[in-house]
């Protein structure tokens, strides 16, 4: 194909997107609770850690609590922390970090008024218009990456879209990190399963962005969602890579998983005591390894359906405990992490409205990380190549409408508004003229035909028409640059360790 | 059928809904301009009132204005008013009032910090899933008031949900009013175009209420949208309608239908000045005709696609747009209109995600009046029956949202966050089963099952959800208690007025 030709069937496909941007919100956030309130949840929170306690499930982690003075003595197996204990530790965290990206156009600033948006992180499934949802491969992964790369509005990729199920789980990892780290110059969240999946992360990044080990840990690259077990536990896994990433000072997003009904109090305000508990317990074992070590409050607090113990998501109550979340966060000086949510099974109007339910609750909450931001469907359970683009959509039109208002004499168009007869029209004036290309945001899926064209034309709903989206950006997908001797030495380290990994299963 | 199975068949199709109830919003209102901004904005649209002027189509409305004091002297035809006239007039505009309904529980208060749901009016057609799109008859008509009736969270009926084109034009409105007096005991909009109409409307809704002329006119009860012809004109019906109703003390709601690009420049900031001018231009036309009859200030701003000249609904610029007119009907001490929008044509991801950016802006913007709050579809020329389940689904997540969250130490829950082990749950506590019935939101249409189960049971989205939701809704329909008497004199009423009206037509 010649050069023009090529650059032909690129424009033929080319999707009309906003640029790359770093998102501030200008507004005040929604506070649903008052003052009081804050300080009364935020005491909750601090009585249930003295009173109660929280069991962390690795060993190490109770030793090193206990050396630092919490009471590891209990018959429960609890630890149980002094608020003296829990505040000290939480004053050295930091309010806002720098999060670096392997091209540092992309470096992204958490906290503050910063706004992030996050894909999908974590599915068992991949599903699309054409094959339907199914386990996924890493041919399908490297897709959606691909995806995540050509879509401006998506900072930050979310820690594998889905679990690559062609692949050995002990080993995944690694071709995970290399697909993220070759595939994207965005930075990229961990898989942070225990000790060595986390410091293969921190290595193999650090190799990506050509780095020592010194220069690396000067400045966070690494962000890892931490996930209780709630209620009020951490796990082993889990545990590890906190102590792995605080020590490396990179970052530990703390988020229980509090639906309340189930696994917290079947309340607004006992949810979100107990997550403020379970997030400050988390806090204070990382300060502990590594004071000022960069962590969140990350809130996933929703209700489960009373009717069926499922799961509810993009609810009234998790719009609601995100706004409040974003008020404990605040308070506690912890930059914040919310989420997109649904518990749709497909891309209809009960994924569109459950996901700005959601949005609006984390963008009116300030939210500096939206995590699942884009593609999430099925509570969690699926990546969906469609949602991906629906939800981009959506981020599109949230970063638009945080876009401040100008107003100035060319703006306010005395004259223009002089210039046309009542009844007549501002299409030809030299003041629409002017602004032609550039006056209003230009949609990727929505669609403006009239019924009659669209009829015409197919009656093509938003996902149908997504599904061309995503094969159009995939087509025209550039592979961002890297170092060909930095490519080779990130495959040299994941050959190296998935012969590692596999002895060590021999000998086991 | 017996009483008892005739229970049950209802029982069957009972649709879980909140009960009716009155909002109010109690977050502070979402301010994208500064008090700067506002004035700059204010103050331009005051200089196009005095400058270039208003065009009224109407005589009798231009030589009121001249007897009050405003140049109309002009060969350009339009009517320029004075600063000083149009501040003084609006002065006299009331910032809050009561909108009764038949059934005095379901009465309404329009201002301050009350938040009113109105359901569809204007379009020109119907759809559902099993017949598709069409013009729609009057029986369909009257099942479609029938729905609204029995959605609790709509407050208000919007004007006649589309055209029953089975009746000639020029009666149609009689037949629609019957419809709205006896089918519903919410207020109903007034189809407003024209004296006779707008009378018509009066005096049956007077009728309905089984009141004399003067009890009727002691406080509001007819409201009826008044669109201006933008840019800068008001045509003949409009402004027969904006008479009979401030001489009458019933509601204009003056909204400017100004596409950016289009009918107003193509800035935001020129927009909401034209808008303004606009809205303060019928306003001065009111308090001269009745001072401190109840008008409003209605928004319904938005842009043309540039790509296309089609209009653009549910932007962000629409959003934007939402919140600025809010803080500037504020500014004047009028209570505030706005509108849930899509320019999807099927009830897919688009017309969600469109309507919930409308809604925000609406809710955030402290609207007091959302109109076409349900059911609108295609830009607002359809009226969709599964539209009008999603969009009350969205409109009660809404009504849940703004319910505030209760701190005290029975919901902080301490005791049942004690009782519940590590890695627990909460299902079978005291607390979560004393709160089983009640605690959470449950939804009309959402869906909460997992794949699987949604998948066996026949993978069916929103929309064919809401399908199934409004005719359970219908077939439980209750006729709301009417005075036979009364109903028999609007029907005399009708039967009167439809003769009148064929004469008068024949003998033209």
């Amino acid at each position: 194909m010649s050069r023009r030709s090529h650059r032909k069937r690129r424009d033929a496909n080319q999707i009309n997107q906003l640029p790359w941007q770093l998102l501030h919100n200008p507004f005040p956030p929604m506070e649903p609770l008052s003052p009081d309130q804050v300080e009364s949840i935020i005491d909750a929170a601090l009585n249930i850690l003295e009173r109660q306690g929280f069991r962390f499930l690795q060993d190490e982690s109770v030793q090193i609590l206990d050396d630092a003075g919490a009471d590891t003595s209990n018959a429960d197996g609890m630890v149980r922390l002094h608020r003296d204990l829990v505040t000290e530790q939480l004053a050295l965290a930091p309010s806002q970090f720098v999060l670096r990206a392997r091209n540092p156009a992309r470096d992204l600033t958490i906290g503050g008024n910063n706004l992030v948006f996050a894909s999908v992180g974590g599915p068992a499934f991949v599903s699309d218009l054409d094959k339907g949802r199914r386990p996924g491969n890493y041919a399908e992964l490297c897709d959606y990456l691909r995806v995540i790369q050509s879509l401006n509005i998506i900072h930050q990729e979310g820690g594998g879209s889905f679990e690559p199920m062609d692949l050995p789980p002990e080993t995944r990892h690694l071709d995970l990190y290399f697909a993220q780290l070759t595939l994207l110059d965005k930075n990229a969240q961990a898989y942070a399963l225990g000790r060595e999946r986390t410091a293969d992360c921190l290595e193999m990044t650090r190799i990506a962005f050509g780095e020592t080990d010194e220069e690396f840990s000067a400045q966070p690259a690494v962000l890892a969602i931490i996930n209780t077990n709630s209620p009020m536990q951490l796990d082993i896994p889990m545990t590890e890579a906190v102590l792995e990433l605080a020590a490396a000072k990179q970052v530990s997003c703390i988020t229980p998983f509090t639906l309340a009904g189930s696994m917290s109090p079947a309340t607004l305000a006992g949810t979100l005591a107990q997550q403020t508990a379970e997030v400050l317990a988390v806090v204070t074992l990382a300060q502990i390894v590594q004071p000022g070590a960069p962590v969140m409050y990350g809130a996933f607090a929703s209700n489960v359906d009373m009717r069926s113990g499922a799961p509810a998501l993009g609810t009234p109550e998790y719009t609601k405990m995100a706004l409040a979340s974003g008020q404990l966060a605040r308070h506690l000086g912890l930059p914040f992490r919310s989420s997109n949510t649904t518990t749709s099974n497909c891309v209809d109007a009960q994924s569109a409205y459950e996901s700005e339910m959601s949005l609006w609750g984390a963008v009116m909450g300030h939210t500096n990380l939206v995590n699942h931001a884009a593609g999430w469907l099925e509570g969690g359970l699926t990546a969906s190549f469609e949602k991906l683009i629906v939800d981009a959509e959506m981020l599109q039109m949230m970063a638009e409408t945080l876009r401040p208002i100008l107003v100035n004499d060319d703006e306010l168009a005395l004259d223009a508004i002089a210039e046309v007869p009542p009844g007549g029209h501002h299409f030809g004036t030299v003041h629409t003229m002017a602004r032609y290309e550039t006056a209003f945001y230009a949609p990727i899926v929505s669609n403006r035909q009239n019924f009659e064209a669209w009829q015409e034309s197919g009656s093509i709903d938003a996902a149908s028409r997504a599904n061309g989206i995503w094969k159009a950006l995939l087509s025209t997908y550039d592979k961002p640059p890297i170092d060909a001797a930095i490519e080779n030495e990130l495959q040299s380290y994941v050959a190296k360790r998935k012969e590692e990994i596999v002895k060590s299963n021999e000998s086991n």
